[in-house]
């Protein structure tokens, strides 16, 4: 199943409204997407829980939503203008652009020619920025040059002052933030897994400018990010660190660590870990004139705080739980039963209410009510959508919900009418049990709590 | 206090890190905001309240979350290329830029001018197209100019097959999106109610095409609207419909009707709703050459729907909300307090927890116990973030509370270490009443329910 997961992963994605290609009926536009029905509620929930692992649930954290479109000396400041490149090669034969830095990309576009006994060779490899320019203003000639930003990270840095100011955080303290960011790749693909339009989720985390300090928060957040990606649902056995080597870290980076994950083509980057020292505080002190520093109560002198930083992409992150939630099993039929195990806190529906027959007046008036209640109670407690469904036959809908991810399908049948009991079958078991449809609110929040 | 009210949330909002001028330290971006450590949860609660509202509470919608960035013939299809345009003049005596369609501020600035006996004549308008360009592409120039979305409308519409294909809905049915959109604005200001870059927060309803359903669905959408901004907050007497004159309305409105806000600076848009007919459709269905109908069972075959949409700007109800919100009120003694009366679902923090004093241990770590059991509390259901606050003296911590909206105040006193009760005080009425300290989260999650 591996080397087709990709294609198997993508065409449920497009077919079940997960994720369309972006501008699709135009002929799309590379490296852009579009998030269905259900895709938009899968990616508000992991938006969530990185928020609420991030933010609500510590004491040493707060958030920001700074604007894409930032000042161009932001971007001077942090040597992203100067630095923030890939190194490109053009293919000789069928002028193709590749990565000079993604070898396997490249040997096997060669060897493809190879097997057909054409030439293959490359260009020298040149470098090119990532920044995507917009232009700002109002009339032609007298517009600016503005960059979408390369990365969500200098939001936090260049609002250092306002943070403190604001909030009188003592170190060590964190800044969390969500939001898109833009790059001109090379070479986007891999579905959603490189995009040039794409969702970040970020902590920069603030510390005193110290050895120790740094490996130990280096070491606390590579472990905690590492989990919170198993907890919600990516296997332990698909997630591996690896440290970069010197000459392959980014240009702000003292050090770096990937947490990355076995995806159908390779061990990719699912999140990076940095050690991105003094860099952004000093360099925007300097650019700015704006002193960024910490006045340290101990010491009664003023500090440049260093910064340990997890830096994640949501779009990836959904792809991975996609990809790790994906199972196919046989049924004591001998048919194929199609399972996104999501984790329930994850998955777009939290439940779905069926009438055990649609032609029941009786069984469709009480579902639907139970349907509008339950809706209603899911809604109001911030569990998330609740499905309905009367087409074909109860099996067919079971399936239907077990390849979206739905955890809990609920039928309203006839000992329903008599009992106020409803069955509630299980995603991933496939059991049911009975249960008082007055308790189905507590039942789903117990679940999911 | 009317006429500097602007001022006074401006600098309310900086200072207590609500909001942010965008790259500041750097002489800002005209027209871009950073929301800080407050900012942030007060606009994740005005999206959430909005999804809730508009996706999960009802049956006749879904959500979705296209890209920023569409193919360029997505906006010659929706006629923004050609249409999506204003005029400008420019002042002859000192170049100022203006709208010629504001005619208060054109009036102002020219009776500005006549008041220092200066000339104040302006030159002819010229139309000048809003939407911001950016460049995409690896190598300079072979890049593709693609367009910033000016309004988030669109990737409903280009996705309508889509979700047909995937969800089965029958007429009528809502896409609700939520998302950035930028335009290049001549005069952003007014704080965050004119920007380059904004959040949209819409429904494009989609109906059989017909005269009799889209009045009908038009009305439905205009109350339901205005009940959305009462429900949280604004005053009923601060807003009011305002139905567009034919040659205002924008190219692709059969009508529309503006609710508009009493904002200090006059009554200004703050969402529209706009009967769109079957421009977006049909335009799209000439331009892509695929056919977005719908199949009516009905009578076997396919029509166009129409749309009636309801579009409305994030950042601006933020500034509604925190306008209508603010308070200024004297206490027994003359002094005067400060309180932004938000409803309490959109106040960033749902609560504060104080020890009485700072210095006696056996207060403090009482008060940090039952401030980590209450925020993981109000994390785990979705609530929101908890205040920690020992500084200064109670009364203190009380007003600085009230200013940023926190709805309950929980103080920690001798009588907890006895019988486990504290005090709840609160925002509004500044009562005091006495509760166990196991009851807390019940009780925040029945005041919010």
């Amino acid at each position: 199943m591996d080397e087709n997961k990709m294609d198997i992963i993508a065409s449920l994605a497009k077919r079940r409204g997960f994720i369309f290609p972006g501008s699709e009926i135009y002929g799309g536009l590379a490296g852009t997407w579009d998030y269905g029905p259900l895709g938009v509620e899968l990616k508000n929930n992991v938006k969530r829980e990185f928020w609420r692992a991030s933010v609500w649930e510590r004491d040493d954290t707060v958030g920001i939503d700074a604007a894409i479109m930032m000042n161009p000396t932001v971007w001077e400041a942090s040597g992203h203008l100067e630095a923030f490149t890939d190194p490109l090669v053009e293919c000789k034969t069928c002028h193709t652009r590749l990565r000079a830095d993604h070898e396997d990309e490249l040997t096997r576009h060669m060897d493809e020619h190879r097997a057909k006994g054409e030439s293959a060779t490359w260009t020298e490899p040149r470098t090119f920025n990532l920044m995507v320019e917009a232009r700002l203003g109002v009339i032609e000639g007298e517009k600016d040059t503005v960059y979408l930003r390369g990365e969500i990270t200098q939001g936090a840095h260049v609002n250092f002052k306002n943070i403190l100011d604001t909030t009188g955080r003592k170190l060590p303290f964190g800044v969390a933030q969500i939001g898109k960011a833009f790059r001109n790749e090379i070479t986007p693909g891999n579905l959603t897994f490189r995009s040039r339009e794409f969702e970040q989720m970020e902590v920069q985390y603030y510390i005193r400018p110290d050895d120790h300090e740094a490996g130990r928060w280096f070491e606390y957040w590579k472990e905690r990010r590492r989990a919170w990606y198993i907890d919600l649902g990516v296997k332990a056995q698909n997630l591996r660190f690896r440290e970069h080597a010197p000459d392959e870290r980014a240009h702000y980076a003292r050090s770096a660590v990937d947490i990355e994950y076995h995806a159908p083509f390779g061990w990719k980057e699912c999140e990076g870990i940095h050690h991105r020292g003094e860099w952004d505080l000093t360099r925007h002190t300097r650019y700015s004139k704006t002193p960024l520093s910490y006045f340290d109560e101990e010491t009664g002198k003023h500090l440049t705080p260093w910064v340990i930083e997890t830096s994640g992409g949501v779009d990836r992150a959904i792809l991975f739980f996609l990809l790790d939630a994906y199972r196919e099993e046989q049924d004591e039929k001998g048919r194929t039963r199609t399972v996104l195990a999501l984790n329930p806190r994850l998955a777009p529906f939290k439940a779905a209410v069926f009438p055990l027959l649609r032609n029941k007046l009786a069984l469709v008036e009480k579902a639907r009510m139970l349907y509008n209640n339950l809706r209603s109670r899911t809604a109001r407690d911030w569990m998330g959508p609740i499905a309905w469904d009367d087409r074909g036959n109860i099996g067919k809908r079971y399936w239907a919900q077990d390849e979206i991810g739905t955890p809990w399908c609920i039928t309203v049948d006839f000992q329903t009418l008599d009992d106020e009991t409803v069955t509630v079958r299980d995603r991933d078991t496939t059991k049911q049990e009975r249960i008082h449809a007055e308790e189905l609110g507590d039942y789903l929040a117990d679940k999911l709590g």
